[in-house]
């Protein structure tokens, strides 16, 4: 399985050669889903102080404003809006996900290939057509390492988004194949990105920088900066360093012929993908039982190690704390009967009715329980007990979100920060990305009035 | 000895309380030496062909022109300078380096300070004072990490490098503890760099990413952008993600007390530290017995395993990959009594005299002999055998070059990129940098003509 000869290569020259028709209609058709809920997010998020402050850091570096931060008034050089597109998209943590390895695909990828698509004035077919590519390489190199690599640590919607986003701009520069080797190997050595952040600013930084970096390892790479040749595969390189598994069959068998990116799934609720059978159980028993949280004894989950792992945060203080607390989410889902952006504010964070009710969380953690499996019991003061068993949850590629249901998630989360007509003429737009003109006109559409 | 509590915000507190007062003078003096070989190898390196790729690459990208590239009429943002300068300080192999980790230390470090101090009026002492804190931080992170963390393939140089930058910058920008813990933190997310890229243009991008990262941290900080409060020492932090060691007492005990900073030390010879004994052993041999090589039958060393590990190539194709071969840099040492930057030239690499001596070099390993130990032997066609223990090469903490050969080797490199007049100028410049009022002059001093 794991063969080590020429990973980076043979990576090279499949984005060179793949042409839109090499790609199957339903997975040009998951592309753009990934795209419309990508760009819902990224103008979701745009108003959050996350942006706010990363703008305030960085905007007095910024070079040419030839590119749009997305819900927005302000524009930068392409590498900081990358970076701040990056940013906005994930910082409410409801952005897509590969489910095999819970990477966030789009927003390393799309971040660094719309702000590249505006400068070089690309069309919306050049743009999908690149994300798409970048997330099935980004992806791949994904299963190469996961599980092992994620859990030593690494935010792997980092370590290997730098690897999508340097694969999607070196397809829209055209770079030959030694300079997209070199690009790939320029992203491989900026591979990095870690878990303790989570829960801070920092996390949302992650897709962003990788969105840069990758984008900066193809504009390099292009200006004939050389590099490693198997800065994947390599004995010092990507792979062997940050992972103690190592399987190269993951990224080159069958690639161009079953396709990763199809597998892509977009969130429900706005935080940590563990947590979205709790919240989808305690959504579930709110509308159908009506309960007050002052009636509630306990609330007892049953789930897999890694919800404890990822969301064990039992006296979350801000909002993006409270992303990664089941505790907070599952009190909240049964209280107030939502999982959207609403339910992870600060505000939401210290109501003084979920403080109380997150204390009657109990989690108990069962490996032969899937990641996408809980079991959600409450018990009631008055001695009653109501169960909620939920296999999958929604959102899953077993439960995927329709077309409609994303379109109420981008209206919900967008209309808040460029209202709803403007809302409304970026959501069809956004649909009809292949046939876009001008690439920039999507990210002018998602400004505010 | 691992004492996992507080070691980011104790760094934090020690970079914000350090005053220039507490820093002993022969650490400052120190400092001086450091910044002077670092300018000396920074303007030598700038006409470098890796230079102006990456210039080609990123210059199209950069913010208002507010620093200088060393060496050169271009100016750029910061962060971009940053970049720049800490890769030509690098690519030529030629700059500082802390014996007990192999890290360079001032690329990194004086990279972003020297670019922050010109965009912020600062003076000359501040500068330096920055640039010793800077250091010690990140060669004390490096002590708690290796040699495992650079073992396996880690790039130590830009890994500690970030968190180095980091501290000087934040240290520049007078952040107050909790800023500078985010800035730290925020270094730590980026830690990267990986030695599969040794011998291609990326090995110096290096120190220059870690300039510009770590300066951009401490930006992001400032502006109020928050990160962990143990990026360090976290479960899921640096040290515990990206080594197998993790030793804190190196990090915090005697912080302030014995310095890190003081043992740094200076390369006569521009490539990879571990070839250092045996170039010195050849340029002896050369001078003493002015050997042909056409003579010489084969070329034997005695050297400590890492010394095959790190630089055994054998067929240098370019003078950056001739920086990573023990045979190339014995061959023309012995050959040309040289281990200049002219000894690692394209030219040099290729020069089929030297081509067809370094196959007559055999190297054999053992651990018993120390890093900095080698036992260098020719044999000659007509049957002689000469032979040179080196216990200690020239340029290490026992034999540290004196500041009249740190003048020879800075002279030297300089000249040839902007003439001796301004060498002169520069080099006379730098060694009072403490008394320079604006620390945009000495940038200011490396420019051509």
């Amino acid at each position: 399985m794991a063969r080590r000869q020429d990973v980076t290569r043979a990576l090279a020259e499949w984005i060179v050669g793949c042409e839109p028709a090499h790609i199957p209609a339903s997975v040009q058709d998951q592309g753009v889903r990934s795209f419309v809920n990508w760009i819902g997010c990224a103008v979701g998020g745009a108003s959050h102080e996350t942006v706010d402050r990363a703008l305030d850091g960085i905007t007095q570096f910024s070079g040419p404003a030839k590119a749009t931060v997305l819900g927005r008034t302000e524009r930068l050089d392409v590498l900081h809006a990358a970076l701040l597109n990056g940013i906005s998209s994930h910082v409410l943590d409801y952005d897509d996900t590969h489910l095999k390895t819970i990477i966030h695909p789009a927003g390393p990828v799309a971040s660094a290939a719309l702000a590249v698509a505006e400068l070089k004035n690309l069309s919306g077919a050049d743009l999908l057509h690149a994300m798409i590519i970048g997330i099935e390489v980004e992806c791949r190199i994904g299963n190469s390492v996961y599980p092992e690599h994620y859990d030593v640590g690494w935010h792997i919607t980092g370590t290997t988004g730098v690897f999508g986003a340097a694969a999607a701009v070196s397809k829209l520069l055209k770079l030959d194949v030694q300079k997209t080797v070199w690009a790939l190997s320029l992203a491989a050595t900026q591979s990095s990105n870690l878990r303790e952040m989570f829960g801070t600013m920092t996390k949302s930084f992650h897709p962003g920088r990788a969105a840069q970096n990758g984008a900066t390892a193809a504009f390099m790479a292009q200006a004939g900066f050389d590099s490693a040749e198997a800065g994947i595969e390599g004995r010092r390189g990507f792979a062997a360093i940050l992972s103690t598994k190592q399987d190269y069959g993951e990224i080159l068998d069958t690639l161009g012929k079953s396709w990763e990116a199809e597998l892509n799934s977009y969130k429900p609720f706005a935080c940590g993908i563990v947590i979205h059978p709790a919240i989808d159980a305690g959504i579930q028993i709110h509308d159908e039982h009506k309960i007050k949280p002052e009636d509630v004894e306990t609330i007892e989950l049953l789930a897999h190690p890694f919800v404890l792992e990822l969301t064990g945060k039992t006296e979350p203080k801000t909002g993006l704390e409270s992303k990664f607390s089941i505790f907070h989410s599952a009190a909240y889902a049964l209280a107030r009967g939502d999982g959207s952006p609403t339910a992870f504010t600060d505000e939401a964070a210290t109501d003084p009715q979920i403080v109380a009710l997150r204390k009657r969380v109990k989690v108990t953690t069962d490996k032969s329980v899937h990641e996408d499996e809980v079991t959600y019991t409450v018990k009631t003061k008055d001695g009653k007990t109501i169960k909620k068993y939920i296999e999958h949850a929604i959102g899953s590629v077993h439960k995927p979100l329709s077309n409609e249901q994303l379109n109420v998630k981008f209206t919900k989360q967008s209309s808040l920060v460029i209202g709803e007509a403007r809302t409304k003429a970026l959501l069809d737009l956004a649909w009809k990305i292949k046939d876009v003109a001008k690439a920039s006109d999507l990210a002018a559409a998602s400004l505010p009035k």
